[in-house]
């Protein structure tokens, strides 16, 4: 019951542009957090990168696509997320004490873990950069999947596809407060080349109590193909109920 | 409807016990063959590592477990099936001319694609072994998630449980045939704590037509926690109609 994971531990402004001081979105390690900025970028600034930005690994389709996207961000409609490998300690330390039952906290291994999607070197695994419309609650990946994410020769993995969903639905998910995935339903209709550049939509559908419901769908770039169609179930979690 | 991929270049005998000169499973880069063994076992042995052997990495329950299944393979009942990062080209060769549409078959890069769950250094990422009942049609896949599978910080992220699904099932409808992914439905009830050891049980639920159902679980050793129930369709492949 928890995935791709969610942590919100401030609230997103209400306005899509965002204010002075106002927080900003942070898509991070498995931890996908809304923090204050003086928290995200201060000293964790400069010991993480943002994958979230074009690498020389990046086809021309997806430059196209995030610049297109870059220019949709600049009246505040829309925000870039950025995108690290690592958990800043101090979130990780938050997540921990708010989430995390005892007997998972002894493990100091853990400091050397990585977020799943970021694993891979330059190219060859998850590239993507995600948008999101706070007004829509709407968010975007534009995804490239690159050749170590092969299952049928020439073709991206289920698995992979899996966490791009995931992901993505995740980050829609947590807008609404700290979540994690309790059910992915993924229907694959094509397969996707590999290092093609696909995007995927997902759309908050409805929230009832502690559930939310969000619908997922990737397609390629002139919208003519449909790859994948799916639904995810996120569950808000509840500090009284610790991860075990 | 692609993904955790499958083929099946001959059919796997009726009995349990192979016999001389029978099919061999082959768990492969998403390209899950049962192949004479004479084409397995040739020049392409020696070239292409089998990850599903213990190494260093792995934990004393995974290599408890992996024994004792084993043992259970000592009356042909069970088999352990090898697994590796890279197609050999002859196999690859022959899944493209049998069900890959001619326009996909013009990239010389895919030669450097690699096995998504197979694409990990030596312990960071997914450390399996798969073993398969012919006579309960049922495929047994220990796992232990390393710390580049991150999702919540601590357990393994919702994309790589989606994965493991996919490759366990996978390889359990192409014993009926050459199949690909068409749904997966996966509820995530616990999470799982990285660099744990887990159960995947699959099993061939019923056939109708070209459509394979296979169910899916993932537990504890212990068999006392149940942290993902999930269930696949398969479809058989058509060679009429190739891959888009």
């Amino acid at each position: 019951m928890l995935r791709s994971c969610a942590m919100r531990l401030r609230t997103l402004g209400a306005t899509p542009a965002r204010r002075p001081g106002a927080a900003r979105v942070w898509n991070h390690p498995g931890l996908l957090c809304f923090l204050l900025p003086e928290r995200l970028f201060s000293s964790e600034k400069d010991t993480h990168k943002d994958y979230a930005l074009p690498n020389p690994s990046w086809t021309k389709d997806l430059r196209l696509l995030f610049d297109q996207f870059m220019k949709r961000c600049e009246d505040g409609s829309w925000k870039r997320l950025p995108s690290y490998r690592q958990n800043p300690a101090q979130a990780l330390q938050e997540f921990q004490t708010r989430f995390v039952d005892s007997k998972f906290k002894k493990e100091n291994h853990m400091s050397k873990a990585q977020q799943f999607s970021r694993s891979f070197e330059e190219g060859l695994g998850f590239e993507y950069v995600m948008f999101y419309n706070s007004v829509e609650k709407r968010m975007v990946c534009l995804f490239q999947g690159g050749l170590h994410l092969q299952g049928v020769p020439g073709f991206v993995h289920g698995g992979a596809i899996a966490t791009v969903v995931d992901i993505t639905t995740g980050l829609c998910a947590i807008a609404e407060g700290v979540a994690m995935t309790a059910n992915l339903n993924i229907d694959y209709k094509k397969p996707i080349p590999l290092l093609s550049v696909v995007v995927v939509n997902s759309q908050l559908q409805k929230i009832e109590g502690r559930k939310l419901f969000i619908s997922c769908t990737i397609q390629s770039i002139d919208e003519k193909t449909l790859y994948t169609e799916a639904t995810a179930l996120f569950i808000k979690l509840d500090p009284d109920k610790p991860l075990t």
